[in-house]
C-alpha cells in the first residue's frame, strides 16, 4: 500500500479537477491510499481509501511563498507537507503556488543530508515519444559546478527509478557539443562530470537537438532550464496558434482541417508534457510533486501516479543512500 | 554610393549562392558597389559595379578561428575585413566560419573605442510578422551586468537605424517579469537598466512570450541568447518534421495537405528568420554581417541589403558617438 497526501485547494481549477483525479486514482489503483487536505464544504467524495482532513486556510497563487508557508499553518499545502515529514504519507502532490510548494519542501519536508540544493525536474516530450528527464528547471537560478554534478546524480536515479531506464545517458546542456564550448559554469561542470563514475556521462547536448530523443537525462542550471522550458512551451504555443489561424483562414482550409483533425490532435498530444506528470523537487527527504497550475484532471491524475511510483520505487531512500552518502 | 565587401568563398553553397545574390543586389540597387573576394577560377560574373579581387586562400568551416585569421593572410575573409578596416568598404558580408569571422571582426576591423565587448545580434520572427532584435546570441558566453547594459545601448541604436523604430522598447530576457526575478546577473542588470536614460527600458520579458511581438529589443548574455536561439530553431524544426509526417501519413491527409500547401508555405516563411538578413557583430568599428552558413541566395541577398542599410544609416558612426562617447 502507498499513501499519498494531496492538496485539494491548489491550482486554477481546484478543487474540481483534484477531486476528479483522486477519484480516478483510487479506482484505478487498489494499493493506493490518499490523505486529502482541503475545505470540507467543497469535499464531495466518499471513499474507503480516502482519508479527508479539513483545513481552514488556503495558500493563494499570489501569496509570497516563504511568508505563506510560515503564517498559514492550517493551509492544505502546509498540512500536506507535514504528512510527508512525519512519515504518515509516502509523498505529496499539489497544483498550487510553485514557490510556496518549494518552500514547503525545503522548510517542512527538508533536504536529504548531503544534498546542497534540491532541483526541480520535469520530463519533456521528444519526437519519438520517449521523452527525457530535464533538471533544474528553476529551483535555483544561480548554480555552481558542484551543484550541477549533484543534479546529474539525482536525475540519474530519477530516470532509473521513475522512468525505468537501466543505465541512463546523462548530458550537459550547452551551446556546443565540444568539451571546450560554453560559459565558465558549463566548462567546469564538464570536467567534473567527465571525472566521475556514478553515472554515464555522454557529453554536451545542444538545445536544438533536445527533442530528437537521443538523451535520457539533461542537466542545466535553474535559470537556463527555466528559460528553455518556457521557450519550448512558448514556441510550441505560438506555432500552434499560427497553424490554427492557417487552418481556419478559408473554407477549403477548414475542410482540409476536418480531414486532418484526428491526426493533428494526436500530434499535439505528443507535444503535451502534462502526459508525463508534474515536476518533482528532487533532493528532498520525501517526494514532492508539483502539478501544473493549469492542470486538468488527467494531468493531476498523472502527477498522483508519479508520486505513487516514486513511493513504490523508494526513490528517496536510494538518493539518501547514494547522493547523500557520497557527499554528506 | 555604398560599397560592401563580400566573401565569395564562405558558406555551405558558396560560391554559387554568393554570386547569385551579388548579381541580384547590384541589379536591384543602383547605388551599390561590391568588392568581391574569392577564387578567380570560380568567378563567373562581369559587372561594372563589381570590383573582383583574387585571393589564393580560403578559410574552412573546421579551421580554428583565431589561428585561421592570423595565418591565412590571403584568404577571402581576411581580405574582406581589411577592406572594411582601411575604410575602402562601408561594411562586409560572409557566410563562412562564424568564429573566424568574429575573430576577423575583433582583430582586423577592431572594436569601437569604449565598447568593452561586441555582441552578436539577430532579428527573430514574431507571430505578427514584425520581428524583434535579439542580442547577444553568442559573441561572449560569460557576461557582466555592465556588458548587458552596453548590449542594450547597441541594440537600441540597431533597432532605430536598421529597423526604423523611432523609440524601441528594450527588455531584459529573464525567467519572470518581476524586477526581483532571475539570477544574480539579471537582477543586477535590471537595476542598471532601470537607472539609465539612454533607452526605453520596459522591464523583463520571458522566453515564452518572445514571439508575441510586444518587444523591439531583447537583451541577454551570449550563453542564454545562443541557447534560446538554437532552442527556437530546434523546436520549430521538430514541430515542422512531425507536422510533415502527419500530413504524409495517409492518402486522405496527402490530399488535405495539397489543399493547404500554399498557406502552409506562407506560414513556414513567416517563421524563417533568414528573411530578416544575417546576424551582425555590433560594437565593431565597421559593419560585419554574418550570413547563415546554410544560406541560399535569397538569405545572402538579405544580408547584403542589411549591410547596405547599415552603411547608409551610418550606424557605426552613431555608435561611436553615443556608446563609445559615454563609456570611453
Amino acid at each position: 500500500m502507498v499513501k499519498i497526501a494531496v492538496d485539494m485547494m491548489g491550482g486554477d481549477d481546484a478543487p474540481g479537477i483534484v477531486l476528479e483525479a483522486v477519484k480516478k486514482a483510487v479506482d484505478d489503483f487498489k494499493d493506493l491510499e490518499i490523505i486529502l487536505f482541503g475545505d470540507q464544504e467543497q469535499y464531495t467524495l466518499n471513499h474507503g481509501r480516502i482519508d479527508f482532513r479539513h483545513c481552514t486556510e488556503k495558500i493563494e497563487m499570489e501569496d509570497e511563498p516563504v511568508r505563506a508557508i510560515k503564517r498559514k499553518k492550517d493551509s492544505s499545502m502546509v498540512k500536506m507537507a507535514e504528512a510527508v515529514k512525519s512519515g504518515e504519507a509516502d509523498g505529496c502532490v499539489s497544483a498550487g503556488n510553485t514557490g510556496a510548494l518549494m518552500s514547503a519542501g525545503l522548510f517542512i519536508v527538508g533536504r536529504i543530508k548531503g544534498v546542497s540544493r534540491p532541483a526541480l525536474v520535469v520530463t519533456l516530450p521528444t519526437i519519438d515519444g520517449k521523452g527525457f528527464v530535464f533538471l533544474d528547471v528553476g529551483a535555483n537560478a544561480d548554480a555552481k559546478p558542484e551543484h550541477l554534478l549533484q543534479y546529474a546524480q539525482l536525475g540519474n536515479i530519477y530516470a532509473q527509478k521513475i522512468r525505468g531506464i537501466k543505465q541512463p545517458s546523462v548530458s550537459l546542456l550547452n551551446i556546443g557539443t565540444e568539451a571546450a564550448k560554453g560559459n565558465t559554469l558549463t566548462k567546469k561542470t564538464y570536467e567534473l562530470m567527465e571525472a566521475q563514475n556514478d553515472f554515464n556521462f555522454t557529453g554536451n547536448v545542444e538545445a536544438k537537438t533536445l527533442m530528437d530523443g537521443n538523451v535520457d537525462v539533461v542537466v542545466t542550471d535553474g535559470f537556463t532550464g527555466n528559460m528553455v522550458l518556457k521557450n519550448l512551451e512558448g514556441t510550441a504555443k505560438s506555432i500552434g496558434k499560427m497553424l490554427k489561424e492557417t487552418l481556419l483562414s478559408s473554407f477549403k482550409n477548414k475542410i482540409a482541417a476536418l480531414v486532418l483533425k484526428k491526426d493533428l490532435n494526436q500530434f499535439s498530444q505528443k507535444m503535451d508534457y502534462s502526459e508525463y506528470g508534474g515536476s518533482v523537487l528532487l533532493g528532498l527527504d520525501g517526494t514532492v510533486v508539483k502539478a501544473h497550475g493549469s492542470s486538468n484532471a488527467k494531468a493531476f491524475y498523472s502527477a498522483i501516479r508519479q508520486a505513487k511510483i516514486a513511493g513504490e520505487q523508494q526513490i528517496v531512500q536510494t538518493m539518501r543512500e547514494t547522493v547523500g552518502g557520497t557527499n554528506g
